[in-house]
């Protein structure tokens, strides 16, 4: 399934022009070179026929209608920011951008907002807040990231051990089908199970098996503000210690982990007080309510304590506790200023977590690369962010290397590639190792069914 | 796909037979009796060609490649306490029931257990509660339901409301494939994206996709013992307002709705001390730490006074909250001995929940039928069981049209014919009315690519 080379070279693009609005198919250089890549900067990203921003999902119909007759591949994308590849433009496609459709509306008394797929999950978030209501999921990227992109890749982020994924909260969704026929799946309903979960199906297929046109996500009354703790570490593995025994007897409302590289890398970029000191950092939150909250912070700084921490600070203020997780989610754009940097996103069982951090500084040290490792530590989901040299073919050599060995360290431990950031083009090579060669054929099947010319992204994941 | 005409009628039961230990296979009329129907008492079940009960994956494998090769349907069954016909029997076919495969694997740290399909709920509770752990979904079933048919329909239960359902606890499973191949999907990894969520498409389907041999099972700490309340209303209207104001403010740890037919009934079989001259009753539950359950249980008060109550009554001792919902669950089989009954499972968006228990009332007055009615009313799911008179066809015929009728309410409210049971036999006529024809060929082209020869569990479902 590898690109479509069976894509029409001559395919009248002004047939798919004269069928929409005149601003809706873009072809001029600047457009294309700013929509064909995501921000894992895929190197291998192809030249797009066009990019096409559809305002309605009318106009997203017409152009896979257009691209299933003349067979052109269709990329969908959001707003850019998947760290996976899933975007990459494929050459002589489509890049179908849904970034001008983004209406929220909220419906209070039912407790869920029907959202186009281009709405940032910011967006989102203030929305519902506006009405006295919580949108949960929270991927780091929550300020720049489309709700389309987070329920195509299944997003994940830092409140999740607690509040689960993005999954969790996708009840139903119109999506365009591979052939341009417009369908609903599920909808405002708590409970549904008549036929297949095909919600579910959709959430996290990465563009394979339709385009998503608006989504019906479940709000909920907000969680009280939490009471954040922020303990420094001799060592990753001290800090990963104590992350078990917290989730062995609790589920925080978020628990982080930053190596000493990471916060380095995030003070130097942009001066937030972290204990540059530390071997590693942990950042956890409680909301549970009233005096809970004290009883849960309590027990999260004991078990610091025991694994060996240095400092545990702990905060009531909500700015305070905000400042730890933005530094946290600052990691990302700080580590990117150091060189090129490959994303990774692996995850093992929780008890695992501390293998996985002594794998990932083995390969580290082993290629002579640095690694600065964030994770949620709490769903025992990290990201070795692998820092190297573009200019220097024997450290891209070298990077290439690492990336490849973290993931077979992820595997060896029973894990998983990709626990929120999808497979993309960035980590399909290394899917078979993970899957085995009979989950793949169930994958193809499955979109052999719903899209059996290959229009719909092709060339990632599978 | 209804049923399987090309059921080959001279298949070599002797070759099954040979390949599986000397009692795997029971052809004895009276096995057969037993194993042909579930909890729906499906009268068109047909007689099947011999129940297999096999030991472990291996001996499934065997089963199914054999009826691949011989093209005879295979209809897993868990313990058979379905509601809507999922594992009837199809004549000249196999029941595969899993009932003697049910180990169960606690891993503490790790927090899930590994568990056979024929393991019960209650067991799988038992097994984790000893480790101090919590498996929470618990359908009203959950002393004589399986895991595997949890699973397979995604089972719902009292607890949901707050907990969520079923599929929120599954993280991986074993299933053998239709063509005999036995797969592992996902696994004890709490996110997992990689490659399509196949987990969650297994879930909820009815066995038409697969046979699961193995559930990976999320377990967490227990919550703390509940505060109950039990409020009386004068109608079930007052009461379903009273639902929707408490689940715009909160989300109890149960929120369960008994209609004046249905307190009656459970009185009528077995004394529980329910006040038969009320109009509704609402048993609501707090499992909040600490102060936090005194203020949601306040809140759940209030709510009730103000929506018309005439009486609330709480309840900090955990055994006497514990009767309290053991009379809701208790409204099956004491409705049961009232004549033949065809079980609903409704769902609307929950500020809907009043309209739809109208509309019920409507169906049974305009059918002068007695349909008792209870609801997990915290989600907007509600189960109205339509009593009739099997002897008397007048009264049959008056069942059926008001079976069909109250999906049909339900549908118009935007809402779904199945919340938790699933669609089995019984409710496959309305499957399209709400689905509509695309998603059903959907759903269809799903099932043909994971199941291209139809023999597992045809005639269900699509």
């Amino acid at each position: 399934m590898d690109g479509m080379d069976t894509a029409d070279p001559t395919a009248p693009l002004d047939q798919l022009r004269a069928s929409l609005p005149a601003d809706v198919v873009e072809t001029r250089p600047d457009s294309m070179e700013a929509f064909r890549r995501d921000w894992s900067r895929d190197a291998g990203a192809g030249m797009p026929l066009a990019v096409v921003r559809p305002r309605d999902a009318g106009e997203v119909q017409a152009t896979v209608r257009w691209a299933a007759e003349h067979r052109v591949p269709v990329v969908p994308r959001g707003a850019g920011s998947g760290l996976s590849g899933g975007a990459s433009a494929v050459g002589g496609g489509l890049v179908l951008s849904l970034d001008r459709m983004r209406a929220i509306d909220v419906d209070v008394a039912t407790q869920v907002a029907y959202v186009e797929p281009g709405a940032l999950n910011a967006e989102v978030k203030a929305a519902a807040a506006e009405q006295g209501l919580w949108y949960a999921p929270d991927p780091a990227s929550y300020a720049i990231s489309s709700i389309g992109g987070n329920v195509a890749t299944n997003a994940g982020g830092l409140c999740c051990v607690k509040y689960g994924v993005t999954a969790d909260y996708v009840l139903g969704m119109d999506v365009v089908l591979a052939d341009g026929r417009l369908v609903t799946l599920g909808g405002p309903r708590i409970k549904d199970v008549a036929g297949l979960s095909l919600v579910q199906l959709f959430v996290g297929s990465e563009g394979m098996l339709g385009v998503i046109t608006r989504v019906v996500l479940r709000l909920q009354p907000p969680p009280p503000t939490p009471a954040t703790l922020v303990a420094t570490f001799p060592t990753t593995r001290s800090a990963a210690d104590a992350v078990v025994a917290i989730r062995s007897a609790t589920r925080p409302s978020m628990l982080e982990l930053m190596d000493a590289a990471s916060v380095n890398a995030v003070e130097d970029h942009r001066a937030m007080g972290l204990d540059r000191s530390a071997g590693a950092l942990l950042i956890g939150r409680s909301d549970a309510p009233g005096a809970a909250r004290a009883d849960e912070v309590a027990l999260m700084e004991k078990a610091c304590a025991e694994a060996g921490a240095v400092e545990v600070f702990v905060t009531e203020d909500a700015d305070e506790g905000e400042m730890f997780a933005e530094a946290r989610r600052a990691a990302f754009p700080a580590i990117e200023t150091r060189g090129s940097v490959m994303l990774e996103d692996v995850g093992v069982p929780v008890p695992l977590l501390p293998d996985l951090l002594t794998a990932i500084a083995d390969v580290a040290e082993r290629h002579d690369l640095e690694i600065p490792t964030v994770a949620h530590a709490g769903d025992g989901n990290t990201h070795p962010i692998v820092v190297f040299d573009a200019a220097d073919p024997a450290s891209v050599e070298r990077a290439h290397a690492a990336f490849a060995e973290v993931m077979a360290a992820a595997i060896a431990l029973g894990g998983t590639i990709t626990g929120e950031h999808g497979v993309g083009r960035a980590k399909k090579a290394a899917l078979p190792d993970q899957l085995g060669e009979d989950v793949m054929d169930l994958n193809r099947r499955v979109k052999a069914a719903l899209d059996p010319a290959n229009i719909l992204n092709p060339g990632a994941v599978l």
